[in-house]
């Protein structure tokens, strides 16, 4: 663990600490995308996906982009011009993921949730009876607030009431860290990012979808409205490498994926059961402390709240920047607020990856100690 | 440069070798997008663009993407529904960028030059002459064919016909290797990418727009038919980094703008004059000893030949799998064809970035000998 420079920790909901094997891989010299070394290293990571989505059959993409550029892939390959999508809205990413929609010439209706809280599954039950929905998105995590979806609850719901409706989940904040069954749940599209759980550095944009979006894909009437986004270039670049030959469309980022194939296997080598107790076990740690200290979480319950990140008020009389620069001091680096309405109020802790899974890091005290010794040396004096 | 991993000499057309301190830096631990340490990186990387581009007021972009990614920019931002593009095609990379500014509402007249060839001022004037152009767009080198546009006669005659048409030039395998003067020519557009002569692991798509264009962007009156591409995203982004400020819209692949930094860096502490002078020197190195080797270009002339590349046509009874993996058994990795009616028949070598500029390296005198000892190991006798 020496192998790495010094720096700050890096506590934040994405990027996450990254291993020095996935640093190391991310270093790779200079390697043909169609050379022989490279080319299993692709299809390997497409398989190691599926494991970690917990999938037999699901599709994954792996493409150079940020996690951005997963909505404008569901919402140009599954939506057709004025076809109704139904958005879950959380916070931030629900507020994008509607506009990328709506660009795309979807009719978005959105419920959302009052900062800090849920949709509930009366309300995704009575948004499902008002009209018929092509596809129904989640943010699993939404990480300008912390606050957790009811996946499971809310497919079943899906399922039962409107079975045609396919199921996307933002999971950028959720994907190997929170519990999301892809085939048990009955989850269509799951979209991601490497900075987050996934433990690579920024950069790639993962989706995976199941058999019945492809066929849905497959059997759409318009023409796909994007070219770099569109599926029926990139379908068959992922078939090309699974089955290992290369297949040319964009140059795929190398180096990218050598680093996602070193921390799959690390993700993999593990139950996946496991990786996510240790996610819920690590969040508690961080929430206990943060209750102990007497600050308010932005998501309403635990129950609400994500296992990977935790977004917490600043006390009166404390001035955001003065306790980000403070933690900062101490060489831990936490986030400040991002949804809009209460940007300035709260603060974001991330424990994801190796922060979470190699205990022996210790990242955890360290960002605690950060933590309470700032607001410490800020006069505050707790509960 | 002994820090590099043992691999096999990267003498294609893109990924090229890269420096170790490029390398180094991309492996820099996680970071914060947001972080002081980030900010100026990203903000001096934007600047030093302009430098590499020669210009001084143009707008670089540094997107999380490939270099295709490019042109769903251009076509997105700058082309409305059933506005006319004229494009110069001179192989696979006319084709596609024409495929893509159709996808998003463009007329597509496309002049095909023969492969090997390119586009004489006397087609581009008539083709100008047809109809009025929205834009224009000129592969600079069309890495399946190797063959370099005319992109300053060209414009001249853009200039002075159609001067309110917008210069777009596909700088994909020539930006930082071919000279190109964005503001001298009065180009409004490059677009290129991160892993070819700017010597950066793919995973960037990399643009510079005009002030012109920029206005032409926002007087737009369709919305922009893209979410990920859009410049009324980046361009607060890129706005917001140079004037060092972290600003969200998708989180940058903090990692490889590390990278771009430290090469951009570089490249700029020569003159780019003498960095061009050093690609058409290395470009005749190679091309000559092609020429003594007694094989066949695939451009019809050197004038019409790309410095960063050499495509050329196997001799016959020499099959390709059987050249590119005695070269490789030699530890030097040459590319095979792209252009789609002649693939099997050539192959490409690429001659870019520190392979060129730093010739203590030996990469050329390496590959020239992996070549020659190849072609006389399959029992080809030279002319």
């Amino acid at each position: 663990m020496s192998s790495q420079k010094d720096h700050k920790l890096c506590m934040i909901p994405g990027p996450v600490e990254f291993h020095e094997d996935v640093l190391t891989s991310l270093s790779t010299p200079a390697t043909s995308h169609v050379s022989p070394s490279f080319i299993p290293i692709f299809g390997e990571s497409i398989e190691l996906l599926r494991k970690v989505f917990l999938t037999e059959k699901g599709q994954p993409f792996v493409v150079s982009g940020s996690g951005t550029l997963g909505w404008d892939m569901v919402s140009s390959n599954l939506v057709e011009p004025d076809e109704d999508a139904l958005v879950l809205n959380t916070g931030y990413f629900g507020d994008s993921f509607s506009e990328c929609l709506g660009v795309y010439g979807a009719k978005v209706t959105q419920v959302k949730a009052d900062i800090g809280d849920r949709t509930t599954i009366q309300e995704v039950s009575d948004a499902l009876s008002s009209k018929s929905f092509k596809i129904i998105t989640i943010t699993h995590v939404d990480t300008s607030t912390g606050v957790l979806a009811d996946v499971k609850g809310i497919a079943e719901v899906v399922k039962k009431q409107s079975p045609n409706t396919l199921i996307v989940v933002d999971g950028v904040c959720s994907a190997g860290c929170e519990e999301l069954r892809f085939d048990e749940w009955g989850i269509d599209v799951v979209l991601t990012a490497s900075q987050k759980a996934l433990g690579v550095p920024p950069g790639l944009s993962i989706l995976v979808a199941s058999e019945r979006a492809i066929q849905v894909f497959k059997n759409r009437k318009a023409p796909i409205p994007s070219y770099y986004a569109s599926w029926a270039h990139w379908l068959p670049i992922m078939n090309a490498y699974e089955s290992r030959k290369g297949m040319y469309f964009a140059t795929p980022p190398v180096q990218l994926i050598y680093a996602l194939n070193t921390s799959l296997k690390q993700i993999t080598s593990i139950p996946l059961e496991t990786r996510f107790e240790q996610h819920k076990k690590a969040s508690n740690i961080i929430k206990d402390t943060v209750d102990s200290l007497g600050l308010k979480f932005v998501p309403k319950t635990r129950e609400v709240a994500a296992n990977g990140m935790t977004a917490v008020y600043y006390p009166e009389g404390i001035q955001p920047a003065d306790l980000l620069q403070k933690v900062a001091s101490h060489n831990v680096v936490i986030a400040g607020g991002l949804h809009r309405a209460i940007a300035t109020k709260y603060f974001r802790i991330g424990h994801m990856g190796i922060s979470v899974t190699e205990p022996e890091r210790k990242h955890l005290d360290t960002v605690i100690s950060a933590l309470t010794s700032s607001l410490k040396e800020l006069g505050y004096s707790g509960k």
